[in-house]
């Protein structure tokens, strides 16, 4: 395995149960799915464990049964894992229960969706996790696809070391589908963090017959409470356990790790408190609010939620704090508020009376965010601290609406932006299944292993999956990217079907002076005449560089057919700037060769000259500031269409869900039919 | 119907469950089983239900199955309700986040039960309803059989009212087994209670071709996040609509009830907060520690726990309050603290911030009790008040046990006793399935319905079920009965299994001069030479009057087999002392006609002489100080049997399991096998 690899969430957690795993019992559900497939497909290419076994991967009927499976493996003294999401996982609370009543080192690897409710949503939140957290599981969070990778191996030692079972968790989509640069933890290292004392003892619990004990009884009122209270010691114990174990991790694998962290000014009086994807997003928005505005704020980001450590927050958070926001993305209708918000003000409440908390109480207050992966971006973490500074009297907060309704939501800017301007940030246009996300996430692999840059891609699908739209949003940088939110201000746009223009608006997050890429179905001389009138306005308006193709007719010269992707990718390359275009080129060719390899020397060929042809054809436009395109496509729909078709479903097809207020969703989740006509 | 009742909280919550179903899908489970199996028998004997319709009562394969079809039933516009519990609860967790994100008023009834952790346990505790707190249903906290019967309504007419699905439990076996006298709400007083409007508008809400609307779409980021917040003031205002309908109950009925209710010392500092059956203990002891000791004690038991409300908590607690106690009948391994006790922590916080409350945040702890049915008595409740005015710095304890390991456990004294001394309190020790249990039924029946007595039933048994003891708690006295424990002083005793005496200490829970009825296989004179020496020396020293009759033989001879109940019952009646001998007799005559009237005078005849025999044949004994009985027969454990056998498993069998240490307990829920050996 290299150091570094250029792979999603789900993979860098995947790699890490796969080689410390004997059973994994599967039933793949949105969006961990991969995370089993990837495991099944392992076991049939016959890769092996850390012991140098093949790991069994067995697909059950139901996440109950895959659950169960992990549970009986256990008892057979086998290291065993699974992967879930939501609803899989409420099926899995029953065997966690046991699981964990049993002291049974396994982990849950969880890509954290929301669960279904008034509707249901493939995309993620912490509803699920959120669930089960009663279970006596131990919880880890992951922030990163990095950190989906170390985490995984933490939650596996501290399983194994401590007895009790872990659920480890990141955000489904943001990060168990983002693309990122990771470094990679060689098998050595595994092996010098792998404790075998802990698998022997493991091994010793397992139920045979040579040494045969009753587990699973049935008990009585008189002894059932006794034995409920009788881990309580390895519960109190394991933040340190964790601790320890991060600090060893650290020691071979230089990245630094805590049950919590705390981040930013030493002396702040304004604090976040979150878990998942968004703490990095809230880093870097320190750092740009800290250095730019000489704000004084800090973040905790949570990784071992249970057991829940108050002595861990309370030594990392500055005694200055004065107001703390805690972020949960999740809600719990009915309840005094979330659950880390809860946890939070019982341990300043608790801290006080144990006097390892000194001081006054802080305020605090809770916010939800990023509910079925609303985005949580530098704006809107600014508006909390703004909140937290203000001290507007709201105990709880929304954040990402516009909530018309109860009136929880704070209010933030669509337009604030604090994007790196040294990274390249660009968004492509694709199809649903056109290529356009296969092609890019092979540029990621590309300059990710190829150059120093650090890079990132994610790629926005609508659950209705192939044949509606994908954008890709790439970022690649001198720096790690800690941006987990969509592309803000781009600096390269790509629209791979020239009929986007008119149905969206690719151009709404594009930065002045960025690189337009266009497919254009037409002649040089007369592109600019077929470009919308709105799309040529904004060109001028940003001071586009305006680069064409007709890519089908590339492709349909050179024997493609209608597969635009290397074609487009070819463009990419040449005109984005990351590389020099002579090397750019090379690599793209050379990766040619690695793809088609096995296919042999005439796909190759067929390819080069596919990629010379392209930039033969490839053009950029001195376009005219005459604006004689084709009047804005609007979307129509009949005067006579009830009311909530132009509040809602208009806005839904046009992009704009998100500025739905709340007034507008139906009480009771019921929506008229027939909207199509 | 009769304006009063002799049934258990199952039965008391199945009457008014059916009453206002129209479809009722049942999976079910222990201690919830028989409200299914009654609403089953109902519609069989063509029962109707406030609108004059048989409900369809539905057996399905799995609690999922269940909760899926009322689901689907309420989608269609039917009213619609299940009954369930523990794992069967978990197993409805996804169709409760969908009734609830779908706004659709149905009640789950559940009879709250342990879950399976390192052992299975049908017995009784919350963790199970606490398991599903985050799904956005109201739950509502019923604290004795009375209350399973109103909230039950009170949590129909709410769900109508507000179209928010509730979660109506009360505590397994202590609420759902317990027989006890209640008032039943008369149909004309549901009739008056019932809005049609809110019917209405459920039935507006169905899913019918006339009116065709989607449920259940799927979504997208754009909007989930809006339609989870959609419904945030139904939620808010769900609390005084709650309140609105106890008072509207209460003039109806003049039982009055509020979300939260506070009861105790107008000026107390020192309170306790709890839910559940234990509440009437707290009350019940509350009421002696003010009037004997001139404590100034107060409790708040909870009703409605979601939403919480913490206007409303506040608003019951006196401002004198400095130190509050909240007990949850659950654990949750690795949080910061169960459930109710961070509700009440959060519920002060905020109410600083919100300036509702204008004093100093009081001292709050969290203390764990009666999980799986451990007893919860009067002795703990004042050890817990105890702890409230030493402060002794633990944030969190148990009550209950002796927790040896983590040291959480409270201290309380065993023989600490408050039980009423105008109540009659017996305690009946039978043979599983020897007819002990059905004949006590029958005799609360007979005292609860033709006396002004109020009566109170507990049944104890070996989950191990038929073939192992039973023992029966009855109390009757001239005050609703709120002692939700097992008797701790019994003024009568009766053993119908004399070799009881040998393994079981019968008189451990005697009281001074009380009776004790001894089925004794024996001529009258040499029965004393026969009961072993250690119950001699017990007879003689609380001066029992001690009273016997071979059962058996009187069975015999009136051609009854061994069949002994009517014959034990009978004996009950004549020396109890709680009716007048003649009055007892003719009632239990009257009873026997009731129960045999169908099969004719012949059978009637022969148990009339039955009874007649029995009177004949019980004797009392005017017993010598003179202990010659065969020495106590000792639990023989093999000397060499390992040491666990010796401190564990016998003291098991002993019916000693209480008193078993923490420490005892194996860690990872294994036990040794081959112990019958």
């Amino acid at each position: 395995m290299k150091k570094s690899a250029i792979i999603d969430g789900n993979e860098a957690c995947a790699l890490i149960a796969y080689k410390l795993s004997e059973v994994i019992a599967i039933y793949p559900i949105t969006p961990s799915s991969n995370m089993g497939e990837l495991a099944d497909q392992w076991m049939s290419e016959g890769h092996k464990n850390l012991w140098g076994t093949i790991p069994q991967v067995i697909e059950m009927q139901s996440e109950a049964g895959a659950a169960g499976t992990v549970h009986g493996a256990l008892a057979a003294g086998a290291l065993s894992t699974t992967f879930t999401a939501s609803q899989g996982l409420l099926l899995m609370i029953p065997n966690m229960y046991k699981i964990a009543g049993e002291m049974m080192p396994t982990v849950f690897h969880v890509a954290a969706r929301s669960l279904a409710t008034s509707g249901l949503s493939i995309f993620g939140d912490h509803s699920d996790v959120m669930s089960t957290r009663h279970t006596g599981m131990a919880m880890l969070a992951s922030n990163s696809v990095q950190e989906a990778h170390d985490m995984a191996l933490i939650a596996h030692l501290a399983a194994l070391r401590s007895s009790i079972p872990f659920l480890h968790f990141f955000d489904g989509f943001r990060t168990s589908h983002e693309v990122s640069k990771i470094n990679i933890i060689p098998d050595d290292i595994i092996n010098q963090l792998v404790n075998f004392e802990d698998i022997k003892r493991h091994r010793q619990q397992a139920l045979t017959p040579d040494n045969p004990r009753i587990s699973g009884v049935a008990m009585n009122p008189d002894v059932y409470f006794q034995a409920r209270e009788r881990a309580n010691p390895v519960y109190q114990e394991l933040p340190d356990v964790v601790a320890q174990i991060m600090q060893d991790f650290a020691k071979l694998t230089q990245r630094s790790y805590a049950p919590m962290e705390y981040y930013g000014d030493a002396s702040a009086q304004h604090i976040i408190v979150i878990m998942g994807s968004g703490a990095d997003t809230v880093r870097e928005t320190i750092d740009y609010l800290n250095s730019q505005n000489n704000e004084k704020f800090g973040v905790v980001s949570i990784h071992l939620f249970r057991p829940f450590s108050i002595k861990h927050l309370l030594a990392v958070i500055p005694t200055t704090v004065k107001h703390i926001a805690v972020l949960d993305r999740t809600k719990e209708p009915g309840s005094t508020g979330e659950p880390l918000y809860q946890d939070v003000l019982t341990a300043f409440v608790e801290g006080i009376q144990l006097k390892i908390w000194n001081r006054p109480l802080p305020r605090i207050t809770g916010g939800r965010y990023g509910l079925s992966s609303k985005e949580f971006t530098p704006s809107m973490i600014k508006s909390i601290y703004d909140h937290l500074k203000t001290n507007d009297g709201k105990i709880h907060f929304t954040i990402g609406i516009n909530d018309d309704v109860s009136h929880s939501s704070l209010a933030f800017d669509q337009k604030y932006n604090i994007e790196a301007h040294d990274n390249f940030r660009g968004i492509f246009w694709g199809l649903g299944a056109d290529g356009t996300v296969s092609a890019n996430k092979n540029s990621i692999k590309i300059i990710g292993e190829e150059t120093n840059n650090w890079a990132q891609g994610y790629f926005v699908y609508d659950s209705k999956k192939s044949g509606s739209k994908t954008t890709s949003h790439l970022r690649f940088g001198p720096r790690p990217i800690r941006s987990a939110y969509l592309i803000q201000k781009a600096n390269f746009i790509a629209c791979h079907q020239f009929q986007f223009l008119e149905k969206y608006n690719c151009l709404e997050n594009v930065g002045e002076g960025a690189i337009f890429l266009l497919n254009a179905p037409f002649e040089k001389d007369n592109v600019w005449e077929q470009i919308p009138k709105n799309v040529q306005e904004n060109i001028v308006k940003y001071k586009l560089r305006l680069f064409c193709i007709d890519a089908k007719k590339v492709a349909r010269a050179q024997g493609m057919g209608s597969i635009i992707n290397t074609i487009m990718q070819t463009c990419f390359f040449a005109i984005s700037g990351i590389l020099p275009k002579p090397e750019a080129i090379a690599k793209i060719k050379k990766s040619i060769e690695k793809s088609f390899g096995k296919k042999g020397q005439a796909i190759i060929d067929k390819n080069f000259q596919a990629v010379d042809a392209t930039l033969q054809n490839l053009y950029e436009i001195e376009y005219p500031s005459l604006f004689n395109g084709p009047p804005n496509a609007e979307l129509i729909i009949p005067e006579d269409a009830p009311d909530f078709i132009h509040a809602f479903t208009k806005q839904l097809i046009l992009d704009k869900g998100d500025a739905i207020p709340v007034s507008l969703l139906p009480l009771y989740g019921q929506y008229p039919t027939g909207t199509t006509k």
